[in-house]
Order: C-alpha cells, then sequence, then structure tokens
C-alpha cells in the first residue's frame, strides 16, 4: 500500500487553469451582495418584473399536457418559430434551420468558440469587453487584438481594418452592437455595415452578443448586423434580460451549413436536448404575451434609466462624463482623472453601502488604464433606490 | 463594394470540427425514433414513472415562495445538502463543499475535461466506451490509451497498470464503474480499490461516471471509487437517470481545493447560476419522497430487465451470450460470428421495426472489430413490448 499522506494537489490540471484567479474584485462584489447593500454592479434585470405567475401557468400546463416534458428529445420546433418572428421585429430574416436553442448567451458564445476557434488563434475583441466572454476565450490562450470603441459610434471599425490589412489572420471579431457592456454605447448603423464588409472582405466571422437588443429605448434601432451579413455573422441571443435568466434558454442564429457540426458541439456539451425550461419559455410565448411584456419592460427600464441620469446629473461632480445609453442596462460614467474608482468602491462598500463595477474590471490586457471609470446598472434598483445610491454615492466621491 | 457571392462555407473552422460527421448509424437511430419503432436502442428512462405531478408542484410552489427563483443567484446550498446525503446511501463521504451542481452528467464530463486536458494529451479510456465521452474528447484531439474490459469483472485494471508501467502519462482515466455503457458490466470491488490505487501510485486523476449508480439490482452493491480515493477521484453524478433528463441537473464530488477553479469553468460555461430546475428538484427532495421512487424505480427496471433476459433465453439463438447486469439500463448481446448487427439493425427497423445499437457503435477506433455485438436498452419498454420487440428480433436473426 501507498502511504495516504499523498496529497491531492499533485493533480495536475491544464496549464490554462493557472490563470484562473479569484480577484479582488470579485471578493468585493460578494461583499457588496450582502443584503442592506444598494447595488449598481451586476446587469440583473429586475425581479419583480418577472411574469412568474404566467411561468406558473405554463409549467403546470406542460407538466400536464406534454407527456414527453420530462424525456430526452430532440430540439423542439416551436420555440425556434417563435425566435424567427422574435428576429424579425429586430429587422432579421431568418429560418428555424438557422437557429440553435442554448443555456442561454453564454453557452452560445462557448459553443460558437469551439466551432471557430483553436489553441492560440488570434481574436479581436474590443478594450472594454465583457469579462465572460474572456472567460470563454482563456483555455484557448489566444493573441487578443483589442480595439478601442467610441463612446459615440461604438467599436472602432477603423482599428479592425487597421489590424487586418497589417496582417492580422483573426479567427473572430467580438462584437456587442446594441448597449455594448460595459460601455452602453450603441454601434451605428454605417460601423454596421463597414464591420460586416470587412467580415466578408477578409473571411473573418462575427459573434455578435446582441444580449441587451430587446431592451432598447429609442425609436430607431439599428439593425443586428446579422441581417447585413448572414453569411458572416454569428448571433447570439438571450431570454435571460427579457423573460428570466434563471430558465437559461437563449439561441443562436448561424449559417445554416454550419448547424449540423454545432448540434453536435452542444450535444458533446450539455446532450443537445428539449428542456423543461425551453417548454415553459415556449408555452408563456404561444400566449402572445411577449410584445406587451417588453414594451412594459422597456418602459420601466428607460424610467430607471432616466431616474439615474436624473441623480448623476444633480449629485456627481461636474467633471464627471457619461452619455445616455439607447440600450442595455448600464452607464458608463468616468470621474475625475484623480479618482481610483477601485478605492472608491470600498470606500462606497464599507461606509455607503453602495457598490458598482470598476471600469478597471472590464480592461482587456491589464487595466492598469482608466481607473477612473465605473460601470452602474439601472434595471436592478427601484427609482427611489436609484435616486438615493446615487446621492450616496456622490458623497462618497467628494469626500 | 466586395461581390455577395463569396460562401459563408468560407468561415473557417477549428481542425478538429472535420472529424465531426453524421454517422449512418445516427440516420439509422432518427428512422428508429418514427413511431411504431419498437426501440430498445436508447438509454431513456421510462417516462411513465417520472413523478411529473409532484414536479408540478414542486415547481408551483418554488414560483409562488422564492421570489429568486428566476434571478440570476450563486449556486444553491440546499441540493448540495441533499447530495451530500444521496453520496452517503452509496457509501461516499463528502461534503457541501465539494459538491458542485452542473445541467447533467455531460456538463460535468466537459467541465472535468476542461479543467484537467491539455489538446494531444494522453487519456485512458475502455475500447468499448460511452460515445458522449469520445464527443467531449473530441476537440483536445487526445492520445487515446484503449484498454479492454472483461465482462464479469469490468474495466482491465491490469492494462491500466501496464501502460502506466510503460511510460504512459494520461492526464485521466475515464471509467464507468456501474453499469457501464455499453457493456452492463460492473467493476468488481478488487479492480476498484486496485484502480484508485494506480491513480495515487502514478498520480492520475479519475473520472468516475456513476450515471447509473444508484439503479443497482443486486443487494450487494460495490462502492464507488470516489469512497476510496476522495483525492484522486473526481465523481460525476446526474439526476437524468432517477428523475428526469429534461430538468438537466446533475453534480460533481471533486477535491475540494478544485472547487473554486471548477466554479470559474462553470460560470465561463453556462454562469454559474442557481437554476429554476436545481429549485424543483430541491424542492422534491425536499419531501422526502426520492428514496421510495428509487426503490420504485429499482424494482420496475429490474422487472423490466428480467423480462428482456426470459425472452432472449427463449428466443435468441443458442450461441448468442449476454450475462445479467447488476446496474444500469442496458444488456449487451453477443451474436454468433457470422451476424454484422449493423447489417442486421437495417433489416430489424425495416422489417420488424425494432432498433437497438450495434456493438461497433462503441468501440474506440474505428470499432472494426465486434461486428456481432448489440446493445439493448430494458428501461423504456413496457414489459410487454419488451417481450415482443425481442421475438421479433430474435425472428430477423434466424433468418
Amino acid at each position: 500500500m501507498q502511504t495516504t499522506v499523498m496529497q491531492a494537489g499533485e493533480v495536475s490540471l491544464a496549464k490554462w487553469t493557472k490563470q484562473i484567479k479569484r480577484s479582488a474584485l470579485q471578493e468585493m462584489l460578494a461583499a457588496a451582495s450582502r443584503p442592506g447593500i444598494l447595488s449598481f454592479a451586476l446587469g440583473l434585470p429586475a425581479p419583480e418584473f418577472f411574469p412568474a405567475e404566467a411561468y406558473a401557468q405554463a409549467a403546470a400546463q406542460v407538466l400536464a399536457n406534454e407527456p414527453r416534458a420530462l424525456q430526452y428529445g430532440p430540439p423542439l420546433q416551436v420555440p425556434k418559430t417563435h425566435i424567427v418572428r422574435l428576429m424579425a421585429e429586430r429587422g432579421v430574416r431568418c429560418s428555424e434551420s438557422q437557429v440553435l436553442l442554448t443555456a442561454g448567451a453564454q453557452q452560445g458564445m462557448n459553443l460558437l468558440s469551439r466551432l471557430l476557434l483553436e489553441p492560440g488563434d488570434q481574436v479581436i475583441i474590443e478594450q472594454k469587453c465583457y469579462p465572460g466572454f474572456r472567460q470563454v476565450l482563456d483555455p484557448f490562450e489566444p493573441d487578443i487584438l483589442a480595439v478601442p470603441t467610441d463612446m459615440d459610434t461604438g467599436m472602432d471599425v477603423q482599428a479592425v481594418e487597421s489590424l487586418l490589412e497589417r496582417g492580422a489572420q483573426p479567427s473572430l471579431v467580438y462584437a456587442i452592437p446594441e448597449g455594448q457592456n460595459p460601455l452602453a454605447v450603441s454601434m451605428n448603423a454605417v460601423k454596421r455595415e463597414q464591420l460586416v464588409e470587412l467580415a466578408r472582405q477578409w473571411q473573418v466571422p462575427i459573434i455578435e452578443d446582441d444580449a441587451y437588443g430587446f431592451l432598447n429605448y429609442n425609436r430607431e434601432v439599428a439593425k443586428p448586423m446579422r441581417a447585413l451579413g448572414a453569411d458572416w455573422v454569428f448571433y447570439v441571443g438571450s431570454f435571460s434580460k427579457i423573460m428570466a435568466p434563471a430558465l437559461r434558454v437563449g439561441w443562436l442564429v448561424v449559417p445554416e451549413q454550419f448547424m449540423a457540426k454545432l448540434s453536435i458541439v452542444k450535444e458533446a456539451s450539455d446532450i443537445d436536448t428539449a428542456t423543461f425550461t425551453q417548454r415553459i419559455i415556449s408555452a408563456y410565448l404561444d400566449t402572445g404575451e411577449l410584445p406587451a411584456h417588453l414594451a412594459f419592460l422597456r418602459s420601466k427600464y428607460q424610467l430607471r434609466r432616466d431616474t439615474m441620469l436624473d441623480a448623476l446629473e444633480k449629485h456627481f461632480p461636474r467633471a464627471a462624463q457619461w452619455r445616455t445609453p439607447a440600450s442595455g442596462v448600464f452607464i458608463w460614467v468616468e470621474l475625475p482623472d484623480e479618482i481610483d474608482t477601485t478605492e472608491l468602491l470600498r470606500l462606497a462598500i464599507e461606509t455607503a453601502k453602495v457598490a458598482f463595477i470598476p471600469g478597471s474590471a472590464f480592461c482587456v490586457g491589464g487595466g492598469n488604464r482608466e481607473m477612473n471609470s465605473m460601470r452602474l446598472n439601472f434595471s436592478n434598483c427601484k427609482p427611489d433606490d436609484i435616486t438615493e445610491g446615487i446621492q450616496r454615492l456622490a458623497r462618497v466621491i467628494q469626500r
């Protein structure tokens, strides 16, 4: 017999896992989730707007009427038909045979990275990027080419072109054209066309993350890039922000010739089966209540956005800068240079019981620059709490 | 403007995806799922035994009483506590801090492969292996070292030792010790101890896939390897076979020091959040009905197993061989050498409306050998259908 003193620590992990670290920020966010903290930190939808009763009815109905509701089975067609209709509202023409149901946008991005990416490949993302996508990339240890973002017009497409002209051969470009997370900017229509054109010209697929696309507050919304280049755009959609995150349902719209391979990537990932929550969502969509629910959400979130903008205007330092987001659930604020928002977060939690995320947390490559920015979420707090929280935060800033 | 005649086919996919092919077998299985076919093909649980009403009550209760049921939130503790108790019934002592909730066993294996595996690494699996695990391995393009399986005692642990002694440095060993899929054999207690000892000695982690561990039909069941080597065994559990597949809930039990990294691998995969279906399962487990449900399932499946064994005895050729499985949902049958079961499947579907899976589908590395074996599932058909189906199949064989 071997001695049993040997430690499990000797199990050797894949090399890329060395970069996995729980950051100081994560510790702070854990602190921020304690009761009594007013949190503008995470991109949570407002739970009070979830139509829970309608979901309960849908669940009961599915379990009572559908004998296959709990069994393995091929992906469902009905939710795909609903999704095709939803996409049409965003100006996208697609068919059921181009739609893959996922367990949310995050899984969608994972499946696409498995399909498109080799270890060490180049990828183009924005200098301030959704950290969940960087997590998707990490195991591939890619060569990240980061481009700037214009705060009024979105991703710097010129910079993408320069990279391509100088010989970059990225396996994908990742973009959030509507309500970019964290910068809250929407890419204008001209840039979307230019980016799709570059994708075509240089044969680089685009992953279009449209998690916030249905939460838009202006009359005129630019079409997703999928509407401009069906062959080069892999569209990522999600019910998490418009229905409920814990149901874990999203979708991809991809060029049809890749569906067979993608279905197998999905099958390998978690069995490509009709899930109970896909059936709940489908039953809810059958009722036809989603358009009214979306209109309701938009008006409620717009009110929260405007409440936060008003409070910022009233209470934040004059030198602070922000823009009115046309979509999504965030406002990006740049404070005077001398303010370090990581330090500010610590103070804000401790002394004012308010939380946000420092901008540096979203910076690709170290994130030493831009120590003075912050991302504020406005969807998860009630208007009075927003006013109160921004006031408290302003007091901490002005110390 | 570029011409738009360019085809999306020019999107270049990751190289490993070239090996993704829809096989002739998959086409046949699609045919086998048509109504009117008696199918022994897939490892489906019996839908008539799902306690659908209890789940409906659980769902309604969760939605009525738990405001966080639909929101993002940290993984739940209560189902982990239930899992710790369940594991104790299998002789495994573990704690909540070693349990990670997953979207089923398949996802569990994926997360572990991400944690443990580098591209091109060596892995040890059995020569007849669950195809879903091979799908998990595919993107890593690993060097597969396949070992035989003894039909009475399970995986050839001696062969594993020989590989290690001759210099193999596998990143993991994958085993299904209880009701191996597809061979339906359970590894004996001595071999389990030997394999865990080898893992310790050579510092090779074991992925123990226990998807069928709770469906055992003998009084004496060997303990999972996790009970013998907590530091070297990564245990994969699932509610799919004992509660319902479409809820997509499973779990891992892993050495505690890897939980932080594993949680982030999970977060990157699909957001590590409390899902609605985890809450349903937890609410059902709260009722305390699972032990009775398990006893019920075991007796029902044992009856189906015995019905199939009787029918095989009565109707199959004398030269055919099979064993009585102690666990799981399959019987592995070896027919006389001259029978090619792939050809037989085509005939069986066309002329007798019965389906199964040819043994060659499970063979690692081509699978040209063993053309005369078949995997039969007994959990998904009612006893009368089992008798009828085996009779029909026997007639096709005897032609």
